[in-house]
């Protein structure tokens, strides 16, 4: 098992697509209640099954697996909460650490959100210029809440 | 993916237990909602992530995958409904047939069950002598129904 610490920020500006190229995920729920939740991704050609814990503050226990894309497709299409998220990630270095920004897509299209995974609750991290407001601890932003909630279902 | 038909069956008496030995089972529900069950399972010296689909009559899709006995420990304790689900599982052929008889311990002690995987939903199969009554359509035998409604709170 892993542990998860991570900040979470909505994008301001588009800016920074010119350094990257982003990947297509399709990832799903399979459970999203309890103590745990458990999720299905395809991300380009590879596939994962990721069981998320309770967090504490801002971490968050983890087990991932990596599985077949068959399986995952077909937990995807047949047994995954709908509707299946999907989104593109661009991954871009700023001064030695690494922003996953998620442009997301159909149901969820209009939210660009970034996140910076740390090494512990109180590091520092130097701030991109298209980075906008901290989301880490609105609920609303987590994927397993826009699965059921998708943004375009919002009332702003 | 593949498909399992199974049927399922109480067991009279405890004859069986003169041609086996039993291995120890540990296992739990991270979901047992929607569309799809997850279940964690060590077993013996291994361990085992389980996702199974809706049922089609006496089928059910299932995925399993192979996974560290110290993570499933880890969920088993830490984000599995609870209780945690304990048995001894006992394997017997029986006239070229395999039955799974599951010896349940803890919060279902007193009830036993055995069942038998089939090719499929039409195949004829002989009986054992402890072979009761059968239970395949009964939900309650269901070892996720077990998990939230343990034997022993049971009103028969």
């Amino acid at each position: 098992m892993g542990w998860e610490t991570e900040r979470k920020f909505l994008v301001k500006d588009l800016s920074f697509k010119k350094h990257t190229k982003g990947i297509l995920i399709r990832q799903g729920y399979l459970s999203v209640n309890g103590d745990a939740t458990v999720r299905v991704r395809v991300a380009g050609n590879r596939a994962y099954l990721t069981i998320k814990g309770k967090s504490e503050g801002i971490s968050q226990p983890e087990f991932e697996y990596e599985i077949p894309v068959t399986d995952a497709c077909e937990m995807l299409d047949n047994m995954c909460i709908k509707p299946v998220i999907e989104k593109y990630r661009y991954k871009i270095e700023y001064k030695g650490f690494v922003w996953e920004i998620d442009e997301f897509l159909k149901e969820n299209e209009g939210l660009i959100v970034a996140e910076i995974e740390l090494e512990n609750e109180n590091q520092d991290f130097p701030l991109p210029d298209f980075i906008g407001q901290e989301v880490t601890f609105d609920f609303r932003y987590r994927n397993s809440y826009l699965a059921i909630h998708p943004y375009k279902t919002w009332k702003l």
